[in-house]
């Protein structure tokens, strides 16, 4: 929540020329997206957000990114779509950054999730799995279950600061995930960090997902794992099934889960409780003082982590 | 710069409600305004922007600057019109703080200021005053010049660490300006902050005036001071001329000046300078370790009350 990069209104009006979209008439940084720059911008034809890419996106990875999403909404997923700039190129770049506009998505993140909400994203979530068929890219994901030990390694030293337990968990996960992680199950595209945060609603309707910037290609049920982590848990931490089976249910309507992929559910969602906590893990111990961004506390997901290891079967999930 | 409060979805859809704007559908937390909280948010109707007033702004305040801001613009200034609510009220309420709903303005906060950017501001301040008379309300300007002797004693034991000279240039400045500040000049409404934050351009066309959370009732020619000051300097804090002799042209050509306006004017941008740095200096003294917001230097403003301590006459900033 933090806008890092300033731009004049000069180079904010010349970077917009070099797009077909009429002359900028507005531009306001806003306070969303945590890793880049936003601006919501308004030309004399709409409504568009341009986006700067700071430091934690990799450059390579950009196309992946952008392409993806014009494929997405070329698809009828209701996700950014890039607006090429008039020599047909998705990627700009301003104050020595890459840069992109995007179209614009009405719709607000839900701060109280309810199961109306878990519904939503379990049936777009799996409309996108169907609409990413037949992209070409592919991207490793860049927060796989092979990047956790080393990940582990940069706060293993201080983990038992933010609780006693940590280090013997993790470890023993680490090793557990590494001997029971599936091996054979749908790929495809996955958004990879479907957090309300980066879900829009109207009322109860969705109209929006945003901020692909961890997609990438893999199981397309890890990225349901992330999500039953993200949107069914309750402020207390406890696990709600409701939440879990509306998500579960929606999702299956549109894309019907296969039995591996069920059987499988509890490892992943213990291998996505654990990428999320190593990573705000880390965020936690390695976070400047004068930080704009408060980070997440990591123990919400070691809760969560803690859930899914007592789950004995997919019915725990609601599935079935 | 710094979003104060976050709104949840429901309680900014809930407040939406009580406008006959249409239903909320996009709010977005921007990055403007320092001393408030203020969303870009779009409804079915438009575009609008919800400020919520934090702790700098009094609340016994808000109607004098909501009321003037409606008043200015029934008569064609170009400043935020706020919106009733249903029951006709300006000033709501949500989150336990003062709140209201204001039309929203195109256009661009210059951050390199031109000589027609001088020429647009000069204009469009003395279309306000002229605007402002007949507005029955009154505020008395609380950075007057009888506020800047405490305001300077809460520094007056750290200002030597700015700059040695500081204490003594201060003290004498306050001295000269209690025994020569004029008495009996045109008297009005004054923005008495419109710095190029405040103002937004599409081209060089002055398309808003913003941020009326200083307006009050002082000498008109006081706020072509602030002007001056916040306008005319260059980077190198040398004046120029020419961006005043536009500013100063333009603002006649609507509303001439009285001969008592032109001679007290180098006074007044003595006092105007003093002004700022007096804020400058204690923002920068008491800033928190941790602000969001990084002070201004104080130093410029100093460098700037020099350049009035050396002005002869009303033609060392263009007049006549």
């Amino acid at each position: 929540m933090a806008v890092y990069t300033e731009l004049s209104d000069e180079e904010m009006s010349g970077f917009v020329a070099g797009y077909d979209i009429g002359a900028l008439v507005s531009a306001k940084g806003i306070v969303e997206g945590v890793e880049n720059t936003n601006f919501l911008i308004h030309t004399e034809k709409g409504c568009y957000i341009l986006t700067l890419y700071e430091k934690r996106v990799r450059p390579a990875d950009l196309p992946f990114f952008l392409e993806l999403m014009q494929f997405l909404a070329d698809r009828g997923t209701p996700c950014p779509r890039p607006v090429p700039d008039r020599a047909g190129r998705m990627l700009g770049r301003v104050r020595d950054r890459p840069a992109a506009i995007t179209g614009f998505l009405n719709g607000m993140c839900p701060r109280r999730v309810r199961a109306e909400h878990c519904a939503g994203v379990g049936e777009a979530l799996a409309h996108l799995h169907l609409a990413g068929r037949g992209f070409t890219m592919t991207r490793k994901n860049g927060m796989g279950p092979e990047t956790w030990p080393a990940l582990y390694r940069q706060s293993a030293d201080r983990a038992h600061e933010v609780a006693a337990e940590l280090p013997g968990i993790i470890t023993g996960e680490l090793d557990f995930l590494a001997r029971n992680w599936p091996g054979n199950l749908p790929v495809g595209v996955c958004h990879a960090d479907l957090f309300p945060d980066n879900v829009f609603f109207i009322g109860d309707a969705l109209s929006g997902l945003i901020d692909f910037y961890f997609a990438c290609t893999d199981f397309l049920a890890y990225d349901i794992a992330v999500c039953l982590n993200a949107w069914c848990f309750e402020r207390d931490r406890s696990f709600n099934i409701t939440k879990a089976r509306r998500l579960l249910h929606a999702y299956g309507a549109v894309r019907p889960l296969t039995a591996g992929e069920m059987t499988a559910l509890p490892v992943l969602c213990r291998g996505a409780a654990l990428r999320f906590l190593l990573t705000r893990l880390y965020d936690w111990l390695h976070c400047p003082a004068d930080a704009l961004v408060r980070p997440h506390d990591p123990l919400e997901y070691l809760a969560y982590l803690k859930f899914h290891c007592r789950v004995v079967q997919p019915g725990d999930y609601g599935l079935g």
